[in-house]
């Protein structure tokens, strides 16, 4: 099985070298910007190019791991360069399957794995859930067997269920995190450091992998403490944005538990 | 050094066991809920008392592991029979130390340690931050030296800074759990496990033990990624806290990356 891979930003940095790292043949890196594909294909023995008429035509699957917004036009651009009958697969967790229905493409489907990538850092791919789909069932089979030499975590996902799974993970991941840089912006004022928190932290994500959430709320909201939740309010004057998470993380908690 | 333990509930059960266990002598479990008191003092071999009149006036030191509201109250009622010469600490991160000031007692303290408590999870009380102050320098030392049989990450900590490091620990605790309980919510509604998100969860924790939270950011709403964060929002249309929640966050996440 041929590769092509498209993008080679956090997903296509780290995709790209995991999967000639389980020995699949990553034929060419693509990325508009040279320095990047060059950077990328040289770790993994690919060639790297700049421009869709390079695309190697022999390739069996073609990775696209690029920003949703590019997913259509570069679709459609690999409809025409003569790839309509190759598997173009996207890794976007918000982008629907049905993206491709009209670019001309014949075989399309999804290698979603679900996890944030940095440069920096590397990644447990053997933790990480791969969420497929596919617009046949056999290139479905494809992506499974694929994704199974990465992580044993594979899951047929549909476009439904993946739009939820987004939300969901910018809720768990991308806001948790600012209410930690929330934590950490109001505690440098006093001098504090985050540091004294992360136990506090750590234990959050200990209690939920063998409990529900709802059964470890604690804390003033759901105590309906009204004294505490005047003061912290007080405390947050200085931010609006601050006190308006307070308030209605607060409220939600009390509706939610009521 | 004899102590008397006032509250049987997730800290004095935690806390109560764990001073037994590094050989202190805790002579008296106090709870109004005497079968409480018995259950913890059985196990700590001390003794279950549930009046007032009943305590041991020989106590060098009496930790309150109390509700916030009650601490005012029981410091009123030691004062009264006897312990205005006793250290009287409590174990609150909500209460400033002069909740003490006009009770009549004359040495009081705060040994707050910095951590969510549940009866049926163990804490790890090695990696747990203790936070104390006292009216005394020499009660702040003693407070600072047993702490430390316990923990070795002992802090002197005054009440404003404890004031913004409770609000902090909501952040973190009590709002990240909740933002956990969101992401089951509608992943369940699709029949998805929260199982799914707990690869991105603990990646999520794991990027700020190293980085500061504002550089890990990622996602639609720092990306401006307009189109995403409206198919989200009618995503969580069928409950407006979410949506609220969904829409304030992005918001701050975008002030904040200004």
């Amino acid at each position: 099985m041929k590769i092509v891979l498209i993008g080679a930003g956090n997903v296509g940095y780290h995709l790209g070298r995991k999967l000639h790292g389980v020995g699949k043949d990553v034929v060419q890196v693509f990325s508009r910007r040279r320095n990047k594909a060059i950077l990328l294909a040289e770790l993994i023995n690919a060639n790297a190019v700049s421009s869709f008429n390079k695309i190697d035509l022999s390739a069996d699957l073609i990775i696209l791991a690029i920003h949703d917004d590019g997913i259509k036009d570069v679709g459609n651009k690999l409809a025409q360069i003569g790839c309509e009958n190759k598997l173009v697969v996207h890794t976007s967790g918000a982008t629907p399957l049905t993206i491709f229905a009209n670019t001309g493409l014949k075989r399309y489907g999804i290698f979603y794995p679900l996890q944030t990538f940095s440069i920096s850092k590397e990644p447990k791919f053997e933790t990480i859930p791969f969420c497929v789909d596919a617009n046949s069932r056999k290139d479905l089979d494809k992506l499974k067997n694929l994704a199974l030499k990465i992580s044993p975590n594979v899951n047929y996902i549909n476009d439904e269920q993946r739009a939820i799974i987004h939300v969901a993970a910018v809720f768990v991941n991308n806001f948790t995190n600012h209410l930690f840089h929330i934590a950490q912006d109001i505690l440098t004022e006093k001098n504090i450091s985050l540091e004294l928190l992360k136990p506090l932290i750590n234990e959050t994500i200990e209690k939920i992998e063998t409990n529900d959430p709802i059964k470890m709320q604690t804390g003033p909201a759901i105590r309906r403490d009204e004294e505490t939740i005047k003061r912290h309010l007080k405390l947050l004057n200085k931010n609006s944005d601050y006190r308006k998470i307070y308030q209605i993380l607060t409220k939600s908690i009390q509706n939610v538990n009521n």
